[in-house]
């Protein structure tokens, strides 16, 4: 599919591979298994999740079966959905929604207006990353000065970088570990790649060389979302931030 | 299937059938047009709706397209997933969740303290129905005065009646519209009509009579919940609420 051989491409960046709700519902989470076995990535399993802890456990449960190594859930419902699928399913990480990208307040959404709240939770029960709005600096800046200032390890993962609004410098140099980037993501790391100085790269571009990934039949992935860190790790080392 | 045949028995008073994303997650979104095919009944397609509304858009496009007469969005991600979904699919119904029922605010969840505007958006954009916390009689009450201040038709829909704790008898004095009762619907039903004068019952027993739904053979149908309306109305009209 081109879609996937867009993915190769630029695989050695990707950390991860959130997988969204349209592949899902349209194949069923065996999806999840078949694109796993294909790329050999850490799938995320992003399905927003907001159910009632009962049903929430039961989808964990299901979702690390097909062999997801994360998942997304609505830091909204609170706690306690978190605190019985951490017990439930340990391994599987747990990716929690702060502030969404679309939430202006214009709509009334409730994830702006609850920011430090959301943080909270995630602070509470340990979460491995929230999600920010990678189309706002200053809203990631204090998700960051929060955590910090808990000594939290949970990670940034910055939602929206490309085509959706987002700058993946910007997102990064306010604080983010992972950029969380649509069906642009070549593009975007070309980007990031232009501002870094070549000779930082050529390891990086060597090793990709001598990997030749094909691109493969996957069939009908609606949907994709990879989260790229090793670029971010040279931007790191080099910038200073 | 045994719990399809408890459905079955009870077909006469479900005026909808809310299927969980369990089952959706196992086969796909096509599970739900054999259970129409086999049902007959309004299926109401229970996602908990939470993302952004590009995305949002797009699964109520698939979940119409199956043939689902509903949708359950969350409300806290605000007014624009609903207008979009509004304008794009105006012919579904949409569910809005207020407050969920294990959000007793010990978990720190933000529906509990944000009920009054998750209601507003209900409002603001006209949905269906609202999906109130079944357990709690004095925040169902809550809705329907709100709703009233305003003269809405938006309804009730109480959630978690019968075994996940919530009085059937109760919901309906403190104003829902709806049931939603998960597979001890038969049991749900009968302490309902134990309630009623008999002799008013008749006709609706007649019918039921004469109506032999054969039970069906559908695959995997992990999860689901019946929304109970004509119960009600014999009681409204009886009981005068």
């Amino acid at each position: 599919m081109d879609k996937f051989s867009r993915l190769s491409k630029g695989k050695k960046y990707v950390y991860a591979l959130k997988i969204g709700q349209l592949p899902i519902l349209s194949d069923g989470l065996q999806i999840i298994k078949e694109i796993k076995k294909i790329t050999d990535i850490n799938i995320i399993c992003d399905l927003k999740l907001a159910d009632a802890p009962f049903i929430s456990v039961e989808i964990a449960k299901e979702v690390f079966a097909v062999g997801s190594w994360g998942i997304v859930v609505q830091g909204f419902v609170g706690g306690q959905v978190l605190s019985e699928i951490i017990s439930t399913v340990p391994e599987l990480k747990i990716f929690l929604v702060t502030e969404m990208t679309h939430d202006n307040n214009q709509y009334k959404g409730l994830t702006y207006k609850n920011l430090k709240k959301l943080i909270d939770i995630a602070l509470n029960y340990k979460v491995w990353a929230v999600i920010a709005p990678g189309n706002r600096e200053k809203r990631i800046k204090k998700i960051k000065r929060r955590l910090e200032k808990y000594n939290s390890d949970v990670k940034i993962a910055a939602a929206g970088i490309g085509l959706q609004g987002g700058n993946a410098i910007n997102a990064l140099k306010a604080g983010s570990d992972f950029l969380i980037v649509g069906r642009d993501f070549p593009e975007v790391i070309q980007d990031i790649i232009k501002r870094i100085p070549k000779s930082a790269l050529s390891e990086y571009i060597k090793e990709q060389k001598k990997q030749r990934v094909s691109s493969s039949k996957v069939k009908k992935i609606v949907s994709y979302l990879a989260i790229i860190k090793y670029v971010i790790e040279i931007i790191r080392k080099l910038w200073g931030y």
